[in-house]
């Protein structure tokens, strides 16, 4: 039996995970993301202590994802300035000597989910976390999306509600993006108290609800997803899904004539079929691609050097 | 030599082509956009006047691109009701009895500059139209986006400049939609007269690239295209594209801290490289492919009879 380590690195959480090769979890722990200083020693103890055949690591971002710059594999621009620019892939490569696989943690998370939850099946899918902060992941042609860096979806100007009391939201880099407007410091900072404290009939819940149907309507618009999939810590209000299907309806107008939308809109905007493990299973489907891909290239060069 | 059929279908007029295998135009017309009746007929006796290997086809939509469906090949809900639920691509293959080839206009011409044009060499891009309406194309890991259907990005939510004198727009399903405030047409009501007769100091041209670089700014966010290419009767408005790229790099405020963004965007959001005729090249790319994809299914057609 193989294993592999996977881990889900937060901004405020580190999950780690030593995974057998179906993806039985072996061991699990979590740790606080503090500096790296402090936090890589304890991070490469635990993925140290047994033998992994390669790491997944869905992280959180911006990330450099890519492969020709110099500083793939490394966080970028963070308001977690101990972690800006630290290069995460190359240390963790460096001490494991392994194959390590890395993306954002909402494109691992989407990842899982097309091949075992909520967009199985689906070669399209848009995965998006609302919590301490928003993002998303997206999934076109199979695979996570990168292009020139990746999704940072939660960052879309949207349009405030005329009666929101907070309309510019926290962000300090935009005013009135999403997730400066409907992120959990968002809720907690416009009313004075946590999300999950608010009942559910309070009027925080209709502008939350506006604000991710304008996230779902302008993605329909834009790439198309098959499945919109909703997770993370505010999510957890379950008639959250309800509101927001609704108010998308009311966005798209009949416009987007397609039975998904029209008809089966409940089954379109969705919760995560994995639960809380969507990201800490993309990370080990991190660490087996980038096994497969350590393979192909040693295949290419032991070619190249048979062709010589 | 082999020839091909491109068909540029729009709105207001087709575009019809016959090219030779190295995309060298051998014939071309014209017609204005009847309806099916009246039009068919005219685009079919030009195809058929010579020989062709196969069809491409970028239209106006939404069309139907699902393979699977009954209706694949169709136009969908559109305002021009004539060709409401026309089997398009159905009725060329019937009478041409060639191998068809159709996707959106839009991502014919994202295909074909990604191809030869703007974005050559990308496997990611956007591409804008801005005229009658606007219609954006998506091509992602060097494949044009489908998913649900296809993107229809000229209809996102904007937030409209507050200086707006018109600030709900003028599309009958959206309000402040990018193209009920930004299209030709959408120029023309709010100052009485059309785009080309604004001069480049004129306070529309402020608003125009305010709501383009809305689209742009959230582009990026949201897929992270490698370039993005805007082109269409609007943009031909040169003046443009410098105002638009100030204003995304001031909406972005440093979060993308991509140097594709940051220190060139000046070959980040460009004009087409293949001028007016993207559509066309696309079109003819999707003729190359639509035989190709024949070419692949009947040889797999013979190796199951052959297992058999």
């Amino acid at each position: 039996m193989k294993y592999y380590g996977a881990l889900e690195a937060g901004g405020t959480k580190m999950v780690l995970s030593i995974m057998d090769e179906t993806g039985n979890v072996r061991e699990q722990t979590r740790l606080p993301t503090k500096t790296p200083a402090e936090t890589m020693p304890e991070m490469l103890a635990f993925f140290s202590a047994q033998p992994i055949s390669a790491l997944g690591i869905g992280g959180f971002g911006p990330l450099n994802l890519d492969r020709h710059s110099p500083r793939y594999g490394s966080i970028m621009e963070t308001p977690k300035l101990a972690w800006r620019n630290f290069p995460l892939m190359q240390v963790f490569r460096d001490h494991l000597h392994v194959p390590v696989g890395l993306d954002t943690d909402v494109n691992a998370a989407a990842l899982a989910e097309t091949r075992s939850g909520a967009a199985k099946g689906k070669e399209n899918c848009l995965y998006v976390t609302v919590g301490t902060g928003i993002g998303g992941g997206v999934i076109i042609h199979g695979k996570p999306v990168h292009g020139l860096m990746h999704p940072e979806i939660g960052h879309i100007t949207v349009v405030p509600e005329p009666n929101d009391p907070m309309p510019l939201g926290i962000c300090p880099y935009h005013p009135h993006c999403l997730e400066g407007l409907a992120s959990g410091p968002a809720i907690e900072k416009r009313w004075g108290k946590p999300a999950r404290e608010l009942p559910p009939d309070h009027p925080g819940w209709e502008l939350e609800s506006a604000y991710l149907a304008q996230l779902c309507s302008n993605a329909v618009l834009s790439f198309s997803p098959e499945v919109i999939i909703l997770g993370g810590g505010v999510m957890q209000q379950h008639f959250l899904l309800p509101m927001i299907r609704d108010k998308v309806l009311k966005l798209l107008n009949g416009y987007i004539a397609h039975p998904a939308i029209v008809t089966d809109m409940a089954e379109y905007i969705v919760g995560p079929g994995l639960g809380t493990r969507s990201g800490i299973t993309g990370a080990f489907l991190l660490a087996l691609e980038a096994e497969k891909e350590q393979v192909r290239q040693e295949e290419t060069e032991q070619e190249t050097q048979d062709t010589v």
